[in-house]
């Protein structure tokens, strides 16, 4: 069952929306890995063949795969990440780091990332601007002009747009 | 209702796990921002009470949050981020920028994020080792040692750990 968050003015309602839940977010990590076919991720994860297609379906309906056929009789597909959809590798890094620092068992990482600079790499989060990282310590929320007070941001709107008014007499501009 | 994903061994699904779904990290960004208490957190998100609780409970049993009392009579408390939990906050990012990218209404983003360099910042996702970002294209996953070929990874193991061995052959160590 899924609930409806399409009036939610809040970009993390409307991403994790599109990710839907765990079994989301393991269909992407297998496209991104290279497992592009309906066979191979059904084998690889298990769901049923009605729940998979039906996820499948909604990603190419947002836009964040695109079906290729690889045969014709009978059609059939490879699911590749339109540039949408391959921008959400960055969750799905964001998701695995978090996960290899405090969920792994004593074995360590299930899965590793390696980098175009030669390193095995872990996923950091940081400024688009200073590039240092974006740490909840080190950062505060302002409303943005997409913001509403309605469901889901009932009260947030309000105390957002507070703040902000704050920062502008508060900061230069 | 909640698919049991304990035995998937993947960082990816075990993360999407604690988060559960959308709702899970409309609280946490609520609680991040400053909503910390049962009553502002029903209020701001409409769920209801027994469902709320339900999702602060999991949240501290999982140990991303703490409660810490406000007041004792009637007890009441603070729902508070520790380490493991604020953490959680470059995934919250990385959604957000995602979803402001592709998915915020004409009107621009709803919220943005000020970083303490002083700019309106947006998360980028980068390679701990060498400071640019990690794309999908500029990257490889490889097999780890906490990889298991099992449910949620039938097939992934069997290809990344195919992938590490020719990684190891074709890379100077």
């Amino acid at each position: 069952m899924r609930t409806d968050l399409s009036g939610v003015h809040c970009s993390i309602a409307r991403s994790m929306q599109v990710l839907h839940d765990a079994w989301g977010a393991l269909i992407l990590r297998d496209v991104f890995v290279g497992l592009t076919r309906f066979d191979q991720l059904q084998q690889d994860l298990g769901l049923s063949r009605k729940v998979l297609a039906a996820r499948l379906d909604s990603f190419v309906v947002e836009g964040i795969l695109e079906k290729r056929a690889y045969a014709e009789h009978p059609p059939r597909y490879d699911y590749v990440p339109t540039a949408k959809g391959a921008e959400l590798f960055g969750v799905i890094a964001a998701l695995m780091a978090w996960g290899d620092r405090w969920k792994a068992d004593k074995a360590g990482p299930p899965a590793r990332i390696r980098h175009d600079c030669g390193a095995l790499a872990t996923a950091r989060v940081t400024c688009d601007q200073c590039g240092e990282p974006l740490l909840l310590e080190t950062v505060a929320t302002e409303a943005g002009p997409g913001g509403r007070l309605g469901p889901g941001t009932r009260m947030l709107g309000k105390l957002l747009s507070q703040r902000s008014k704050q920062a502008r007499k508060t900061t230069p501009m």
